[in-house]
Formats: structure tokens, sequence, C-alpha cells
């Protein structure tokens, strides 16, 4: 941390509001540096003025947190997933945390080492295993001394107990995510009990990221925090959402939608969109307020234009930008003129441009019937047939 | 030019299919470093690492071109559009060169020094002066040694044949886009005559840019394609469209559209979409095929990747994608799996995840009918009002 | 009833089918004899010709139940919706007993007397005055000996229990239907605890009408059917849905929809979504399966068309339709004749043939915040909102 | 004729208004009396109440003409499409003129005779043979006296040529429709040319009915009007489309959709398109305005409302039906009284509630490649490739 810099901690017992940054998979995927499938970090290492770049976008746009770039980046993981390269988990992990560094001494922001779900937890690896690997990427991020934790991704709370009871250890602030949704983890623990697990098990931050938009995940997190309070409970309270509308998931997420991952575009939000979002997650409590998978540099953005009064800032990126449209003020044509107004874009409802497209699609996936409308039915029978497969794999494989 | 390396008439004239870039303003809008309204290119010399970043991504995702990031970069139009930074046009001009210079030296491509609309010609300046702001902008691109000229987004047929006179007279080759539909340029001028008209004027590569989405450009350099041969004259043919669908443009195109340029994002098309128009464009006979607003790296990649064979080369990017979602054969879900094949994605309609919005938007401007659905007869009228606004709104100056 | 006719329980005893008639306020709105607004059947009076050729129409689909077209029939509601003709309600009553007997005389049909919720219960009227109203339209349905009582259309179960209680003193078989969905009635009591009060008042029958798309309803009537089985009681099921797509709705139904009731035609189901719906009701236990608003005579066939089998006849008018579009298998266009196979017609997807209309709409009401795509809290909102201001409404009036 | 009763041309030439009827074999499909596929009209002579009610509601809604029930009543046709009652062609033919004229008696209404395309000269039969079959039909015409002739739905103008000559040789006012849509016959020859020809042979009226929707037809018989005007010739325009939104269509009409006939639903136009289509049809100067496929007596009520200051009449129908909405008035809740305004019906996009459907379907046929969207070069190839197809049949079979 830079000197006189406030920890994450301070900031939010101070009622500030802190700004996340957006998904760094999807976004260098479309840049051409991140493989979708694998979806491994090695550009860190490979690639790093690219992911520089990046970071300073977000930080421009707003973000007070840069996330180290080591999604999956477990040597497991990227065996796992055909990472070829002869690069090691430690020289990914080492290059994502110096470039995180580098960019947020530019400017006011927090560096945050990033642990997620594991192989080895789903494929039934004992605890120990489990706790283990996360061990190993911490011992990565205290070398490099990041400033706080963060445990995010995962499907399975018990999972997510495990890595905040290992960052736990390390002395440094944890923050803990699932990526589910108000349906709850996979194992059919509620949203609101898996906070209450998280807090207990030492998260001081918990909250959702991934998998679902922004206001089912606002959602998600409401549960979690009236939970925790009704638990007698403290925490402080994180969202990082999808930048993708996703009305028609079930409790998998975007994962099932026959779009994901090529076919993504016409969901993706607009600005305005954002600053809905950041105003309904501040209204319901949550102070760090960031994105996921989709969230690009100018969604970042309208957050913290949308908060400017309540952070009493503007970002560096906002010198481009006019407010709700004001860029539009001189523009040749009265009807684009127009524009350059709040309600006008607020009150849009943008068409697709897709005449032979639907607006919804029918998730794929266990239980799932294809064809078949009634899409609450739908998250019900996926939900439970789903849970039972995943619960019956884990009892036969702890049992044997 | 690096030694060695080809011209752009020879590369076409060998029939090589070359690969141009996506368009800058928009992809550094949403990157933080370009305001919407004024699309001013500043950051050129602003902020040269994102600008240069920019132009390693398209050159990693196939780009034989490097277009120096220099739209709306003339004197006029600076001032015109509220740029208040104390920064010359000079300076932009010279940092652009630079910057486009240096990247395409890192690989196989050419640098093109672009000129687009004035604002002086539509506030009906003599022909004198609207060629003195070219030939400023040209002495820059000279100086800088770019290895051909650019002429694009024009909307007036006459204008474009000014900046290729102009442009001509280096000895630079030049190629020509309109920023039109099929339905031709806003004196009424066809898009067949329009072509005879430039290539007349001199350029050897003629074409449309922006405006219009792929298929409706396509169409369009064909109707200039066929015209040109018609009138015995021997061009190349280029396009390069926006990367948004547009089925319900006028002839004005996006600028009028509801969405623009705030609210496109469900209109942004897919890399699948991007397959079917470098194949149709190869198809008709066009060899310079790239993209301009809206086109991200992935885009100018996808176009590579369906041009493979053809080209005998897949990009540096390509390392990072597998062909026709390859990358999901190891996923964990089988019916991700069952994603990972051309056929799938060539069929899938993506929803647009917004139940509460149309597919389709009536475009705004003179003549139209609020709320009246026949889209067809909305373009002819106002086509036609259009026209006759703008055709007296010169005369009257003219005569004055 | 016809010497030899079995009785609605009689056929619900043995395992039959029962098939209901489709909607005539709506149908006879189209037709020119129904104002909607008030929703009055005086036609059953002023236009027997017309009311006649409907039932003929659905006893010809197929349905076994006339019922008498006496919607909105009570005195009160007649001179209440500005009914100024001279004619009483008795009248009225009358005149659709007879219709009903006579046609459904000309086959193997019952009729059902029908009352609905009146506005003196919205009043707050006492428990003694809407029973009297009750009673009212009884004594027309006993002197002209209806077959059996239906109750339907009731957004609070209070006065449903009330109607029940007065039908049931007739000694005919009472059916009872509460216009809701799966979220209960108006008061907040639960769809399942709705229907074991109006098995413990006496209906024999109970289920679901109007308000809400089939597959909501069918939703919402095994909701009852678990819950009723749950408290030891017996009782057979109905269902009575709309002919139209409400996947949209709040708890309030249709009424709230923007659409409502002149703009529904898109929702409008086709027979395809009808063999759906016919199978579904069926599946979950449902034997009294007809339609309310909307229903058009070729809904009601598609019902009998499905059920087939199960029922052992065909109707009346499929010999002007053939199964799963077998009737274009003589078209002189080969891609029509391949229109003649069931898989074809199930797997449809129909467009909407209105590029600038949403899918969705957002329902008005009290509690709904517009523009707020969040459709799911808008319902909890909504009612819940509703909720307390009927409750609250009705408690200041018994209070005075 | 009533005594007293103008004709159609006394009533063209004095500047009315006629109204004309909707489209019996849609209406009657889904009441259950005709069969989709042969959609032949035997039910004029096995159940004519049903026909009789259906003419009664068209009259009370305004329609000024009765059609007799007739398309499709040939006995070549009859018997080529399956009908294997024992009915005889002239049976029904004379049936469906007195139910005409009975209804037609009950109001001011004029009967009119009707005729269509025949199977025989799609397979080539000779002009003779063609005109004997028109003749057996004129001959119960002129035995039940009718009052005018319509000869409509053609999709050669050569063939509506011969039935024009048949028909006009009786003496009785001749009124011609082709059932093509601006692009002209299939033949290829233009929409206008067509109506010059059909002027030309002897028809008094000429327009467009069935196959695309208003709006589409509108413009169809605009350029009709435009070309026998330019012809110096002078005629009566009339205009009976579906009422079904067509968006999609290639130059063969809504048969090609893949809807086409059981899955039209969504595209039904709502009465308020009704008033838009009847102030557009008048407005380019079209005084015969009504349906054809899809109409309901609610959709010529809505023709006669909009136009009711010009005939300076309302139908009987609109006593239940209140301008605009006014109907809502009353109602109990606000928002739904909101409602009861023209600007809020002419302003409301209404939603689908079908969110897993599109908007557009792509047209089947000859020469239409699947999954492409360019819809313009869709109906540019498919009318190509099928007119040369027909012409080349035609020509082999001319030849032998």
């Amino acid at each position: 941390m830079a000197p006189g810099n406030k920890g994450i901690l301070q900031r939010l017992n101070a009622g500030e509001v802190v700004i996340g940054d957006g998904g760094f998979v999807f976004a260098l995927e479309k840049r051409g540096y991140v493989k979708a499938g694998p979806w491994t970090p090695e550009a860190a290492y490979t690639h790093p003025e690219a992911v520089r770049q990046l970071h300073r976008e977000f930080l421009r746009a707003g973000s007070n947190v840069m996330q180290t770039f080591t999604f999956y980046a477990s040597d497991d993981k990227l065996e796992n997933r055909g990472q070829s390269l002869k690069i090691t988990g430690a020289q990914v992990n080492e290059a994502a945390c110096d470039l995180a560094r580098e960019v947020a001494n530019e400017g006011d922001a927090l560096v945050a080492g990033g642990v997620s779900q594991t192989p080895s937890y789903l494929s039934c690896k004992s605890e120990t295993e489990v706790k283990a690997i996360f061990k190993k990427q911490l011992d990565v991020f205290m070398k490099k001394n990041v400033d706080f934790m963060i445990a995010e991704y995962f499907e399975h709370v018990e999972e997510a107990e495990w890595a905040v009871q290992v960052l736990k250890a390390s002395g440094k602030p944890v923050a803990a995510c699932m990526c589910i949704g108000p349906e709850g983890d996979m194992h059919g623990v509620s949203t609101g009990e898996c906070a209450v697990r998280l807090v207990k098990a030492g998260a001081q931050i918990v909250g959702i990221n991934c998998h679902f938009d922004p206001m089912t995940c606002v959602k998600a997190v409401k549960m979690m925090k009236d939970a925790v309070e009704k638990a007698g409970l403290k925490a402080h309270y994180m969202v990082q959402p999808l930048a993708f509308h996703t009305p028609d998931c079930n409790c998998q997420g975007f994962i099932d939608l026959p779009e994901f991952p090529f076919g993504l575009e016409p969901r993706i939000l607009t600005r305005w969109d954002m600053h809905q979002y950041a105003r309904e997650a501040y209204n319901v409590g949550i102070r760090y307020i960031g994105g996921c998978c989709g969230f690009e540099p100018y969604h970042i953005r309208a957050v913290a234009e949308e908060l400017a009064t309540e952070r009493g800032i503007l970002p560096a990126a906002s010198e481009k930008h006019g407010m709700w449209g004001a860029g539009l003020e001189m523009h040749t044509k009265p009807w684009v003129r127009a524009r350059a107004r709040r309600d006008y874009w607020e009150q849009l409802q943008p068409a697709s441009g897709r005449p032979l497209c639907p607006s919804m699609s029918s998730p794929e996936g266990w239980g799932v019937t294809k064809g078949h409308a009634d899409l609450l039915q739908h998250k019900e029978a996926t939900s439970s047939q789903e849970m039972k497969h995943v619960v019956e794999l884990q009892k036969k494989a702890k049992s044997s």
C-alpha cells in the first residue's frame, strides 16, 4: 500500500464507497490475450503491456481496487485446462501482483489478491488438499504484500469457508464472494446462510460475484445482509456482477445460457443500466461495488459517475464523458442534440437490431425440459436435480 | 514502409486479401480516452500508451493496415467540437502517425493516413477552402511518410472527389470511402455513380465505411463494383462497416437511430456474424475488408479466421482462440462441451436478455413520422426530405 | 339435464375428462355484442342468435358444459356498469339459461349456472347483503333447473366462500374458481389455503379461472390440489385460464397489463399451445379443463384433440381439422406440405411480425415502479402493497 | 338489390366510402366450419346458420358488401382439394348467394359474387378451359342476381384478365383484385402494369386482396392508382388485406411464412392498427376498404369507426364499443381508467408475451437461403427464382 493510503476496512468502516474493477478474462479475451474455455491468466506473464493497460483503464474509470489478474491461476487449474506453456503458476501470480501494484500506485488504489474455486474441490479432494492449494497461492500474495485478499467465484459455500480460513491466517483483511443467485449454493444452502457461514469463518466483507446480472446479484447480496444482521453478526457487503442481462438464467447462472460465452453481445449492459445498478446497490447498503465478466472501463465509470455525489469525486476518465449524454449538446442534428439529457437515456428501451432473435433463451442443463416456457419451473427443476447430482457425486467420493 | 514490405496496390493487384483495422473512436470511448460527441482524437497526443495498445491488438488480430488515429483531426473540427485543450491539429496528427508506424513495424502492416468530411463543406465553404483543409492534413502525412491515404466518411460525393483530388497529387495510393448505404449520397447521387466519380477523380480503391451494418455495406459496395465495371473502369474495393446490426436505419445511417451513441450495445455483432460478413464480402469480390465503429480486436480476428485459407495465415491472436468454439471442448458440463462446434454457433439466434425492449427502432430525423411501422416508406420519406433540405441550404449559401 | 345424461359429479367420479367452454365476453366483444368496460351479458336477451351460435360452436368443438352467459348479470352490476337498457337482471339470466339448455340438448352437454364477484363485496357490504345477491341469481338458476353451479372469478376467498355457502343450499353440485395465481388471493391467503377453505365451505370442485395464462393457472391448481390432499380432504379440480400468454403479470393478473383489454392480440395462444396446456393440466390431475377470456372454439377443439385418446372421442368440429396440420398434406408448395407434421408445430416459435414491440410489458398498479425490469420484485412489491391497500380499505369499512 | 338501394358504382362515383367485409375462410376455420388446407366453403350448404351469423356480424360492424362465401367453390377446386362430400359446386354457390342476400337485405348492403384463381390455370389449361370455369360460376351468380362481381386472389395477371373478360360479359359491374404486393405478379409484371391491364380488360374497380398486411397492400394499390392515372385511364380502387402483420414476407406473401396457417396469432392486428390502416387507405384515395384473412367483425368496425366522419354514420355494433377505449372510463382501478383515451392506444406497442419468440421469421420457398438475415435480399432472390420456375413450368406446358 502506498504510504498514506487507507486500507480496505478503514475505508468501509468510514462509510466510503469503494469501487471495484471489471472482469479481466472477458475483456482480455476480446482483446486477444485470454482463451475462452481455459480462461487462464498467463497473459500477466507473457503480455504485461495488455494487462497493465486494462488496469490503467479501470483506475482511470474510478476503480479503487486493482484485483490481481490471477483467476484460475493455481497450478492444478493451469494444468487441468490444457495450459501447455512452460509457465508456472508462481510466475503468473507474481507477474500479476507486480502489474496490479504498479498501476495501483499511479492512483489511490489498493491491491487485492484473488483466489477462486478449484478443480480439486469439484473432484472431491480432501479439505487438507484443497486448503493446500489456497495456501500456495496465498504465499505469493504475502510475498508481494497485497493489501487484502478476495476469495471469489465459489459455488459451494463449504469450499469458500475453507478458502476464508486459509486466507484469514495471513492477517490480511478477507473478502468472500459466492457466484450464486437468490436461490442459494449448489448444495442447497440458502444465500443468506452462505453469508452467515462466511462471516463466521472470518470474512469481513461478503457478497456475490459473476454468474448473474447486476439486479439479481444486488438482490442476492441483500438476502445476505438480511441474514447476517438477523444472526446478530457484522460485515461489509460487496457485489461484482456480470455486465450481461440474464433474466432467463436458472440457478446455475449464465454458463447454462445457450449464448455462453460467444453469443452474449446482445445482453451487454449500457452505461445507463449501470447507473441504475449502482444506485440500487448503494440503496440496499452495499459499499463495495464493482464488476465481473463483461464489465468494460466505461461500465465502471458509469458506477463512479452515479455515485459521484456520495463519493465526492469524479473519475479521471470523466473528462472524456459528458454526464447523461451531455457530449451531444453541440451535434448538428437537432434530434441528436435532444438526446443530451438524463430522462432520454433513462427511458430508452434499446432495440436489438435482431428481428430474427428472441428476447430470452431456455437455459440448458440437467433437468431442463427443452422448449418449455415456464421459466420459473425450470429453475426449480434444474436447481434440485443439479443439487442432487452434485451432492450424490460428493457423497460417493467421500464414502470411498 | 518497412523494407521488403509490399505496398497496398501491390497486395491488391496480387489478389491478396488485405484486412483493415477497427474503429478507434468507439473503442477508445469505451476505454475512457475519447469523448462521445466531439469524437476527436487528441488521445494520440495525450495518452499514446492507450492508442498504441489498441493498434497492437488489431495488429495481433490480423490487421494489415494501421490507420492513423486522426479522425476529425483537422483544426477546424477540433475547434468546432469544443476541443479546449491547447493542442494543435498538427501535434495530434504527427503523434498519430508515429504510433501507427511504430506498431506497423512490429508486424507486416502498412500505415494509412486518413482524412474525412469537414464542417467547412457542410457550412458551404468554397472548393478552394475545403481543399486547403485536406492539403494541410496531407502535409503531415507526407512528412511522416505514410504508405497510402484513405479519404473516408463522406456523405456527399462532391466533397469526397475534392479530397481525392488533393490526396492524389501526393503520389501515394488513394482509397476513398463514402459513409452511405445502397440508397446513395445525401444529394441523391446513386451509390454506383458515387464510385464511378471517385474512380474518375483518381481513387484506386473505393468503398464504404461506417453508418451501416456489414451486410448493408457489402451490398452497397457490390453496387459500386457493378457500376464501375459497367462504366468500363477498374478499381479495387474496400469495406469497413459498423459492428452494429442496423436493419432499421434510414438512408442517414445509425446516427438517426434512437440508440446512437449510448445504447447500441444490444446491436453489437458476435464473432460469428463477422465470419458471415467476411465470407460475403469476399464472395462479392471485395479484397480490403476491415471495420469501423464498434469493431473490437476479436471482431477483426474473426474476419481473419474466416479467410485463413484464402490468406494462408492465422493471426497471432488466434493462439488464444479455438476455431468455432473449440476452446469449450474440455468444459466439465456436457451441454457446454456440445457448443464446441461450428453449426451450433452458426445457427444460434442470440437472445437479448431484454424482454421489455423491441428488436427494431424507428429512426429519427426530418420527414420521419413517429410511430409509423412502414420502415421502407420511412426511408424514402426521410431520404428525399433530407436531400431537399441539405441541397436547399447549399443552394442558398452558394447563391449568397 | 337430458334423460340418460350423466351429471357433473358422476362424470368426474368416473374419471372422465370434462371439457369446459371458452370465455363469452371476449369472444362476443369481438363479434360486436358485448361492450368492453361494462362486460355485461345483455346480449343473451337482445341478440340470442349470436349467443346461441357461440354456444353451438363450443359444443361442436367438444365442450361438455354450456355455461350460462350470465357473467356480471346481477342487478347491482348491471346498474353499476352503466347498463342503461331497460332490461332486468332476471330477464338476462333467464334468457341465458334457455339458450344454454337449448344448445346443451343438441349434444351431450350439461348446463352450468354461474355467479361471480360482486361490487357489493368490494364496497364492503355485509355478508348478509352479499349473500342476498347470490341468492337472487340462484333463484333464477333453480327455476331454470341448471345441472350444476359454478362460482367463479373471485379475488377474495371470503367472498367465494359466501357464494359457495349460498349455492350449496340448492342441493346442486357446486364448483368454485378463484381468479388468482400461485401468489394467493388479494388478502394474502395462499392459493392452497383458498382451495382448502372452499372445499370446507362445500365446493365439490375447486380451481382457477381467468386472469393468468394456462401454464400459470395449472401451476396454481396444482398448489390447490396439494393443499387439499395434505389437509386430508377430497375434491375434483378444474381450470379455465386465459388464452393469452401472461409471463409478465403481477399477482393481479392481466387487468394490470398495459395491453388490457384492447391490445392483447399478440399474446393469443395458438392451437399448439393449447395441446401443451391440455396435456399439462391432465398430467397434474385436473379433470375439468376449459377456458376463459380469449378462448375461441378452435382453442377448445385443440384441448379435445389432445385428450382424444383419454376421452375416446373426437369433437364434431374435428371433421374440419387435420390433426397436427394434416390438412396441409396436399398443398402445391413442398415447403408448406412439410408443415403437415406434429414436431414442426411443436417446435415453432411464432414471430410477432412486430419489430417495434417488446416481448414483455411492465404491469401497472399500486406499488409498481415504472421502467423497472426486475419483474419478480415487481410481483412481490405489487402484491404486498395491493393487499395492504385493500385490507385497509375493508378494515376501515367494517369498523365504521 | 333492395329497392332504393344504390349500386356499387353509384356509391363510388358519388364519392362514398364503401366498407367491405372480412375473410370468411379464416374466421370460420376458427369457429369450426372450414378445414385449413382445402379451405373450401361447403359450410354455406351444410351449416348455413354459422355462415349467416358471420354475415350478420360483418353487417352489424359496418360492411356495405356481403361477399358470397364461394371462395374455391368451383367444381375443379372442390374436387382437387379432396372434398369428398357429395355436394356439388352449384349447391354451394347457390346456398352462399341466398345467405348473402338474406343478410344484405337486413341492412343497406350489396351482394357481390366472387371468383378466384383456379387450379386449371396453374396446371396450364387453355384460355378456353379456364374461362369456361369462370363462366360456370358466373351462371349461378346471374341466376341469383348478385349486385356485382369480384374477381379476386389472382397471382397471375393473365388469369385475372381472363376472369374479368368473362364476368364483364354479364353486364354487372366488375371489381378485380390481385393477391400481390408492391413487387408485382408471379410472372414479373409490375403491380402498376397489372392494374392497367385489368382496367383495359374491363374492370371498373381494381385493387389488392389477401397475402400481405394492410400497409403493404395500401402501398401496392397506390402503385396501381399511379399507373392507371399515368396511363390516362379511370378506375375505382379497393383493398382487402390480411389482418396479420407481415413485414418479413417475400413477394409470395404470408403462405411462405413458417407460421402459416396455424401459428399466425401473434401477428393479428389490433383495432388500433385498423384505424391507422383505414386512414392511410382513405388518404391515398382508396374508397372500397375491406378485409381478407384474419379480419374479425371488430376489425371491420374499427375501419368504420375511423371513417365515421367521412361516412356520416357509425355502425350498429358501435353501440357496444366506446370510441378509443371510452368503455374503460368507469373502471375501478385508476390506471385502467387512464387507458380510456386515444393517444394511449395509438402509442401502445403491445408485447407478445412470448420471450422465447422472435419478431420476424425467414420466409421459406425457392431460392431462400435459410438463416440469412438480409431480408430485402431474400425478397429479390425468392421473387426472381420463383418467377423463373413458374414461367418455365408454364412455357414447358404450353409448348407441349
